[in-house]
């Protein structure tokens, strides 16, 4: 294991608002408190705090015209339940036998927690190997759970034992005659707090590199996903989710510290993109992003690139891991968040007046 | 100079149609060709032809979410006149002496073209020190033109001259009572085909590191700009400009090959951020990325990092610098963007269910 934590700046001029909006056990998609009540509420408060100030129009105007660059407005970062704490990136190995699979992942979070993990992130399809034909022979029903489901009854089990957040990479997922790519976040009781369908579908053709069509047996998500957790508010996004800027800026804009993207880059596309991509994400949308990827089987019909991997919310490798199976152990800072939004306050620097992203299930929630 | 020139996939299989849309000597926000009668009549070709095929149902609702992502649809890549030219990268220094600011600029043109530039980019802030204090005084009246602005009528007698394209970095701009930090672009006429003002001013303050408010003297411009040249359809984007992805985007859906950032990123933030952040919108939106700065000068009130860049549609550097005064000659090939869109079809995969980037000002024109 490597580690590069950079020593950055430290500020205490912090323009991002603290909020009460945290303590909700749903997924933030769920919550009706969370899409109707705060944003107006707190953007009220917002301008008659400036109304006071010398030179409150021209602020003001600068604000709305930032603001509207979010379509609904871009909610103020909210306070997670604890600053500091310790994030484990399992990159293990998988193999075609489902109940090995099952029992390494669960030896895995139980070290990752020894070693202090208070949120422990899995890899993208971690019970079964990574093919067409695999998935819906490994598939399981996680609605119905239990025997049903194996690999999410032993992460709710884990989870539960242990009091930790898991944030349980990704399974094939069979729910009536579909088929998805699923990641659930199981809290510290234990509970499943959401389910993460892949919402885009890794369909590429590098002619002599890498064919692969997930849709040819899969079907696409339909729900981006946000979740707070006793670790923060966390966004969900499988493996090529990552591609999508759009994904990760709706996350920022729901109020998201940490974006975790299970994933399994190939060797022709990990080299080019994988690092380019969460560092990235973390820089535009000045947010956490972990990532976590099988170990690389040479001998495997599908050959994952590794490179698990903390990216710090300045585009800033934490912490990364190479091909091989290791368990990354490092420390996320949320207070650090305010410190870069203050410093580079691209928040409050958008061209509504020129572009806008809308959310369009949360506009449609209002 | 370095160069490393990545070997990457070649494919003749093009999603991406190829038009007649490219031949207008106006700036592309001026040409109601382009604003109005294009998108519609093409994407109903498009969906005529997609009709006679086996599956078109669902390929149609494929398309068509894709498309919602874009608001207007995004438009397809244009035929560009040339595929194959070099470019040329002019990182210089810059002095407090205007006149030879001018004159040091023309000799790298012409050093440039003479080695096979049918494009030159220019640095942010070339013939000023980059300063609030200096601004006011090196500002000149651009659309007075002729001895009211000395830099840029040197740059349309060069391209003229010469017989190619200028992105002319960026000057201070005098117009009635404000300052901007423009970018002229001069056709192989010698025209003025378009200016760009930096929409997004750069106002930022890491502590101990780098404090800067341009819009203490400086107001923000309030267009995008994308030109067609002989030389493709260009984005402009002056320095700050590049931290926000939604411009990129933007200049992406409309078409563009290339977006050129004339830029002078710190030495805080260059080191983090300059490359990253070309890269990342080149590979985000699998276009060309070139970037031009000042050379590094360690005595000025403000230090520029440097490493003037071309970036590939595959997010690769292509060609870069360190933080001497340098001109890169590198080579720019269209065609690689088609094969690098039908390798990895993101186009095609956006879930314009679930987000939707809206370009307000090309949303207003039709």
């Amino acid at each position: 294991m490597k580690s590069a934590v950079s020593s950055l700046v430290r500020s205490n001029n912090s323009l991002i608002s603290r909020t009460l909006l945290y303590h909700s056990s749903k997924p933030i998609s769920q919550s009706p408190f969370f899409l109707s009540n705060i944003p107006k509420n707190l953007f009220n408060q917002r301008y008659q705090k400036l109304q006071f100030s010398p030179n409150s129009t021209s602020i003001m105007a600068s604000l709305s015209k930032s603001e509207q660059a979010r379509e609904p407005p871009a909610l103020p970062l909210p306070s997670p339940p604890l600053t500091k704490f310790k994030i484990g990136l399992c990159q293990l190995s998988v193999t075609p036998d489902k109940e090995r699979n099952i029992k390494h992942v669960r030896k895995a979070i139980e070290e990752a927690a020894q070693k202090g993990a208070q949120l422990v992130l899995l890899p993208e399809i971690w019970n079964s190997p990574y093919s067409n034909d695999s998935f819906p022979v490994y598939a399981e029903d996680i609605n119905a759970g239990g025997d049903a489901s194996p690999s999410t009854a032993m992460l709710s089990e884990v989870a539960s034992r242990l009091k930790i957040t898991i944030v349980g990479g990704s399974i094939p997922e069979r729910c009536g005659d579909k088929l998805f790519n699923t990641c659930c976040v199981f809290g510290t009781d234990g509970k499943l707090k959401a389910k993460h369908r892949k919402i885009h579908l890794f369909d590429i053709d590098i002619p002599g590199k890498i064919t692969f069509m997930e849709s040819k047996t899969l079907t696409a998500g339909e729900t981006p996903t946000v979740v707070d957790t006793d670790v923060g508010r966390i966004g969900i996004g499988i493996c090529y989710d990552i591609r999508f800027t759009e994904l990760a800026m709706i996350y920022a804009a729901r109020g998201a510290h940490l974006i975790c993207y299970p994933g399994a880059f190939n060797m022709t596309t990990g080299p080019l993109h994988w690092e380019l991509s969460q560092r990235a994400r973390a820089m535009d949308n000045q947010l956490y992003v972990a990532t976590c990827s099988p170990a690389r089987d040479p001998g495997a019909g599908y050959v994952a690139w590794g490179h698990s991997t903390l990216v710090g919310p300045f585009g800033e490798v934490l912490a990364s891991t190479e091909h091989e199976e290791d368990i990354i152990i490092a420390e996320i800072d949320y207070s650090i968040l305010e410190q870069r939004r203050a410093s580079l306050p691209f928040t409050k620097q958008r061209r509504g007046d020129l572009y806008k992203l809308v959310d369009i299930q949360r506009l449609n929630s209002h």
